[in-house]
């Protein structure tokens, strides 16, 4: 992994996904007591920046190979972004999906056309699924975050981050990013590291399920406990990977663990000041940088609210809670 | 008003105003029968397209009257867009509101710095006490749609699509516009002329508040029977403006009319497909290009959303009806 897998992934994404601007609200600005910029992954094609790691993987793939196919395993949406990158390249796609994943990620991935195989999240393995599935049928295994080519895909959002931060005149800030496998954030410390050295990525995941946070103090992969009962299923790993945890622990700040109160507050205030449409697990960054001053440094903050494929049903609950 | 003037308009908001981009989603290309293109002018600072305009003309101001203040009088969205272009160039503020408007909108307004005075939509004329406060105070009105460098602001909205709609290889297309008093459809009009002449603009408002297509139909400006009981608040006006409608009347092809349960739906895929918040009136031309298909032309079709200021509740009944 280096910098130059990055240019070249952001190179194959050039006018394929969103170059996404970094929005304010003065609103936002009041609540954190420092500038707030946010940068909307949700509105990249298929609702997050997952689209710019799966295109990443499957435009790097020899043709030949490509053309049997792709399988990944996901709680939606790296299924999504698979799915649609592997559709516009006449590639076909199967997705192996938690059977509690959204009502909503399930059917949007069958609308992209790919086959989806369910499993129980309590006592199937995905991996095992993905894999044996992939030696069945010749098909290409592309993993959410454990994948050179999808870390390269996501790094392509720091890249981003570090032109958009110097043109806003921020040259020194934390920048907080909803994390799970770590391929996200991985990927963006490695272009701030090359690009924007005065920026400094921290992880943020939701309490409970902050495997990524504690790996960082203990030094070694931390598991969570649990696996189901957040309200974060976007977010939501055994660990931290095997290929994004040593990238982390050499480049990350600490993590920062927020509550479900808060990231259900993030989600109401996202609707209300910045007009975008934010899952709960791509809201725990703009949870961290709202709701806990006390962990961050600088004048300024940029947060990535990564995701926006969120049910009705939980998006109305949010709205109540604020 | 010219190309000139819009040009010179796009050089003040640059840095100020977000460049929006232009989304897309499949499905909503699938519902539609052509390619969809929507610019989210939602995202603007304080919601809306109005900042555009309000940032215009208040940089457009000698420094010394902009000292003395500013007042506009707005259903909210130009309130919101005045006021915080006051208040970054340090310049006290008055809206003139109806008692009616989104709580929303009121609270935002007054969060800005700005005072409000609220009047009676049905029996006040707004015009009339708007300009009765100038006077007595010395400060400068801005006309929601009726001013020269409003209608610039506005168009510089018309400079990105011609741009946006090149790079994305749409040379020929409808360009639907939410429209209420014109400002943002004539400036738009003006810049396609001159920047993309391929590219038609057309006007859309909600069923029984079609003012602007019945005027565009008779050659004259026509009024609404009403001026309350729309959802589409930030759309309602009494008649086209002296200023916008022989623009209109030169440059744009026919109006379109949709009905409320159009648009409620159309803000509930919004929100589905493109994770924006659109509030009703900004919502009307999406609900056009998705719903009154046999109304356009072309193999694709520019979507303005032009504002995200809606109440929660507002909000959450929209996803009811999808």
């Amino acid at each position: 992994m280096n910098i130059a897998m990055i240019e070249a992934a952001a190179a194959r994404l050039e006018g394929v996904a969103l170059r996404t601007p970094l929005l304010a609200a003065p609103e936002l600005d009041e609540i954190a007591g420092r500038r707030v910029l946010v940068k909307p992954e949700c509105l990249q094609p298929t609702g997050s920046f997952k689209f710019r790691g799966g295109w990443s993987a499957v435009s790097a793939l020899d043709p030949a190979r490509r053309a049997r196919g792709v399988i990944a395993y996901s709680s939606g949406n790296h299924a999504q972004g698979v799915a649609l990158a592997a559709r516009r390249h006449g590639a076909p796609c199967v997705i192996v999906m938690p059977a509690d994943a959204p009502r909503a990620k399930i059917d949007n991935t069958r609308r992209l056309g790919a086959e989806v195989v369910l499993y129980d999240r309590a006592t199937g393995d995905r991996e095992a699924i993905g894999q044996a599935l992939a030696e069945d049928r010749g098909l290409t295994l592309i993993r959410p975050f454990d994948e050179p080519q999808v870390i390269a895909g996501q790094g392509t959002t720091g890249l981003e981050i570090a032109e958009q931060a110097a043109a806003a005149g921020v040259a020194e800030a934390d920048v907080l990013v909803p994390c799970g496998g770590g391929g996200l954030s991985a990927g963006i410390a490695l272009a701030l590291e090359a690009r924007a050295p005065g920026l400094r990525l921290r992880p943020v995941e939701p309490e409970g399920f902050d495997d990524v946070r504690r790996s960082l103090l203990s030094g070694r992969r931390e598991r969570n406990a649990r696996q189901t009962g957040s309200i974060c299923d976007a977010i939501v790993t055994p660990a931290p990977g095997e290929l994004t945890f040593p990238i982390l622990a050499r480049l990350a700040g600490p993590g920062i663990a927020v509550s479900e109160a808060e990231v259900r507050k993030a989600v109401a205030l996202a609707f209300a000041r910045l007009r975008i449409v934010v899952e709960p697990g791509g809201a725990v960054a703009l949870a961290a940088a709202l709701f806990h001053p006390g962990e961050l440094a600088g004048a300024a903050v940029i947060v990535v609210a990564s995701g926006g494929n969120v049910d009705p049903a939980v998006f109305r609950d949010c709205l109540d809670a604020a």
